[in-house]
């Protein structure tokens, strides 16, 4: 960011009055740009014993799998984003539930999203952002071409969960939460 | 946003290949700045039986009382952000328990995060955007000069699960979730 969005003016970056970080200032309008993290949401879409994934066709990560997830957009709640990004990407109509992990990826600045979701047939197909789309088993889950820490750590989450008896009727969970470090990319 | 940010070009509203939504696109430089919702992140800052609040000393609600809550920032995550916006806001050092509320805002292009949070000592101060801080219990939450409809829909919650004994030790919990409509604003 080198130039005022409002009035094309070249930034400064300085520490404004009131505030105790550096940001950036136009000092021909008065407008400070502020940046915050962005919201990545997605879905774990759960059809009987098995989770979809995609296989991405973009990069980053191109050819590896992940739960459908996007940028959460302007307008749109989180599990709206969540729904939306699992249309797009899986091509699958799902009921989305309660939300299920919530991953800080502070180097990237980003926070992921994830929310229980439930396929109610199995019908699915591999939007532009997706080589394929496919129902995996437990045993068949691709552990060593996921394309995202925030994706492998949500899986283990669930399926540990799952094990433990924890989706049953009327039980009731925690997030689970925790921050991804930088060494953690994969 | 009216001048491209990277080269000071005036910005084109236009559907960019291999998406559905309109940006602003650079057409001299190529680059497209995406928008994306911001996230609030604050505490329920408990001690023994009360509830910690600040007074806003800033616009938007002047006067009004509030959760200690403020955007996150670049390289946090959503709970240190909580914990930050706690002690600048409010004095006080809390430890950080699990997320407790998850509000989105799309009118606002605002999610909102609240943390529940444990204060040790009733120590507390007020930072540079609160008139005054204080600790309240449940019969005296001034529910009338509140200032978000999040920070009541939380406290709402809170109280709630907590007369029902969700909060005992080892019971888990949904995160408490809704979307707010532009129609409750106060």
């Amino acid at each position: 960011m080198k130039y005022c969005p409002n009035c094309a003016a070249v930034l400064t970056i300085k520490i404004p009055a009131d505030d105790s970080r550096k940001r950036h200032v136009c000092e021909a309008c008065g407008s400070i740009h502020y940046q915050n993290p962005r919201n990545v949401v997605g879905s774990i879409p759960v059809y009987g014993q098995q989770v979809l994934l995609c296989r991405r066709a973009i990069e980053p990560r191109h050819g590896y799998w992940t739960l459908p997830a996007g940028f959460m957009e302007l307008g749109e709640s989180t599990s709206h984003g969540a729904a939306r990004e699992t249309l797009e990407e899986a091509g699958a109509e799902v009921k989305i539930g309660p939300l299920y992990s919530l991953l800080n990826v502070p180097h990237a600045e980003q926070v992921h999203l994830f929310y229980l979701a439930t396929m109610n047939t199995p019908e699915f197909s591999a939007g532009e952002e997706s080589l394929e789309v496919a129902l995996f088993n437990e045993a068949d889950i691709p552990w060593n071409e996921l394309a995202f820490p925030t994706v492998k750590q949500t899986l283990e989450w669930f399926f540990a969960d799952r094990a433990a008896g924890n989706f049953e009727t009327g039980k009731e969970f925690h997030v689970r939460s925790r921050d991804i470090l930088p060494s953690e990319r994969i």
